[in-house]
């Protein structure tokens, strides 16, 4: 039944929707990231525009703000707030690895085979290019083009900021070092818990946005809150069985880099096969959260098996 | 004229209430870094609960959000909404304080007499801690219960992301580096233009924050503005003053510390004659900006010369 509607969006549609996302979304920050200051700006130094065009620019699948967009639609609002949304939410990812790449958080040197921020720049500079990536999310959002409802707006920065922080994303950063034993805590951490916060809830919010730019009904706001959350543990499901299974050469980076820093994933918790069967439960619970919406969810179902599908 | 309506709120006056301001806004800044989770929060770890209340709690003379609340006074808003901005700007504050004394920024082991957060906890955890912080600040600011309108609170939250991002305080912190010429820049950087953005511009905003809540009309937001923009530069020449002619013991640091790094302050710019002389004019600036307010300015009169005053 599900599968049924799952499959009236191709994987090559799918795949063009994607791009397309993408390509709005680079034209989107590429824009806000002008060395011209916006009003209240004195000026923005010229080092770190670069540095924050550097680590958002040229990059990746912007699954994030394609999340936005694809639940923006299913209400039929004006796109460009939710490119405007899911640029915001981008600036935030983009900060969050410039952080974790630095000598003190995850010491990466390569990001996407380019150099790492402060690989690039300098360790100060890296900070404060993320610190106002940070910062900028939030001059985003709040902008009148995401949506003519100042309380929308509103909402859609405070559940931003929870998502982002202490309670959502950076502390799940500090989870996740804590699990490597760095505090010298030595029970291994819940990972579901931890994976829900620090890359679950920048997924979620993508979902969440959409239902708030589309001022959805409490039950249309739940079924894609239930949808963001069976997303994110199968996003990082995949992740965890790719860096078992996956390709170096695909991934772009080394597998099996979790069970060298001897982290707890879904894998090490459920087994191979365990972690697989979940991935597919999770996938049903994607679908079957998409009910409400019928035919309208089938971009958003598509997502779910490309995220779970994927081999990078 | 200025001086006669100046000498309205006497210095014990102004002591007692900046002292109010400091209690109140670190009652609620002990209540906004709770170690429950708000909604749309999983949990807050500890560590990282325990690092942001660290360099948050038991801080300072709150000047930032006394200023909000001083503006604000002059409106006859509910006092709340001013304590809740000036706790968001607080946050950021203590954020930019925590990044800016980490080993690749300017490398301090105390502040406040007291180790810095990457002393007495490390730097990941000290870099996660400012972040969380910043975005804290996004959250607090869009609260209800910070103005009644929706949109008055919108403009809180951008012009904060503007004072504090790229264009603001985060690129003032950048300029300041590469006056140390640590990036090879050869050209000493514009010193009015760094302090507006490095310390001016939260400065500022502390003024303009009164401004949003109290709805002011276009000529008494002018007014605040240029109120601002004196008191932050009066404050950072004091502030350079003090580095030359202050005593070590009252500042709780070593004097003499921007002149062993090559720094260019407003006493290397003006000399000292002509930085005190100019401080001199600032006061009056910000005495004048105040004249349309009348004796409900009084308070802010006496801020800045406070602020002039200070010796540490």
């Amino acid at each position: 039944m599900t599968t049924a509607s799952a499959s009236t969006t191709s994987t090559q549609d799918f795949n063009k929707l994607l791009d397309t996302t993408a390509a709005d979304t680079e034209a989107l920050l590429d824009r806000l990231l002008s060395e011209q200051p916006e009003q209240g700006e004195i000026l923005r130094p010229k080092r770190l525009i670069e540095a924050m065009r550097y680590s958002s620019l040229n990059g990746g699948k912007r699954l994030r703000p394609f999340l936005a967009v694809a639940s923006a639609a299913m209400f039929d609002v004006p796109r460009q707030g939710a490119l405007l949304a899911g640029a915001a939410l981008e600036c935030i990812h983009c900060y969050s690895l410039i952080h974790d790449d630095l000598p003190s958080m995850d010491n990466s040197d390569l990001r996407r085979g380019r150099p790492t921020s402060h690989k690039k720049f300098d360790d100060a500079t890296a900070i404060l290019a993320g610190d106002s990536l940070l910062t900028l999310a939030f001059d985003i959002i709040t902008r009148d083009e995401v949506h003519r409802d100042p309380t929308v707006r509103l909402l859609l920065t405070r559940a931003l900021a929870r998502a982002a922080g202490i309670g959502g994303m950076a502390g799940g950063q500090i989870m996740d070092l804590a699990g490597e034993g760095r505090f010298g805590d030595k029970e291994p951490p819940d990972v579901a818990k931890l994976q829900q916060m620090k890359t679950g809830a920048l997924l979620k919010y993508g979902c969440i946005a959409g239902a708030l730019l589309g001022q959805a009904s409490k039950e249309q706001y739940a079924a894609l809150d239930a949808y963001g959350h069976a997303f994110g543990e199968a996003f990082q499901i995949a992740d965890d069985l790719l860096d078992v299974e996956g390709d170096a050469a695909a991934l772009g980076k080394p597998a099996g880099q979790d069970a060298a820093l001897g982290k707890t994933t879904f894998v090490t918790q459920l087994g191979l096969d365990g972690a697989k069967r979940r991935l597919q439960d999770l996938l049903k619970q994607a679908d079957a959260a998409l009910a409400p919406f019928g035919a309208k969810g089938d971009v958003l179902r598509a997502a779910a098996r490309f995220v779970a599908e994927r081999q990078n």
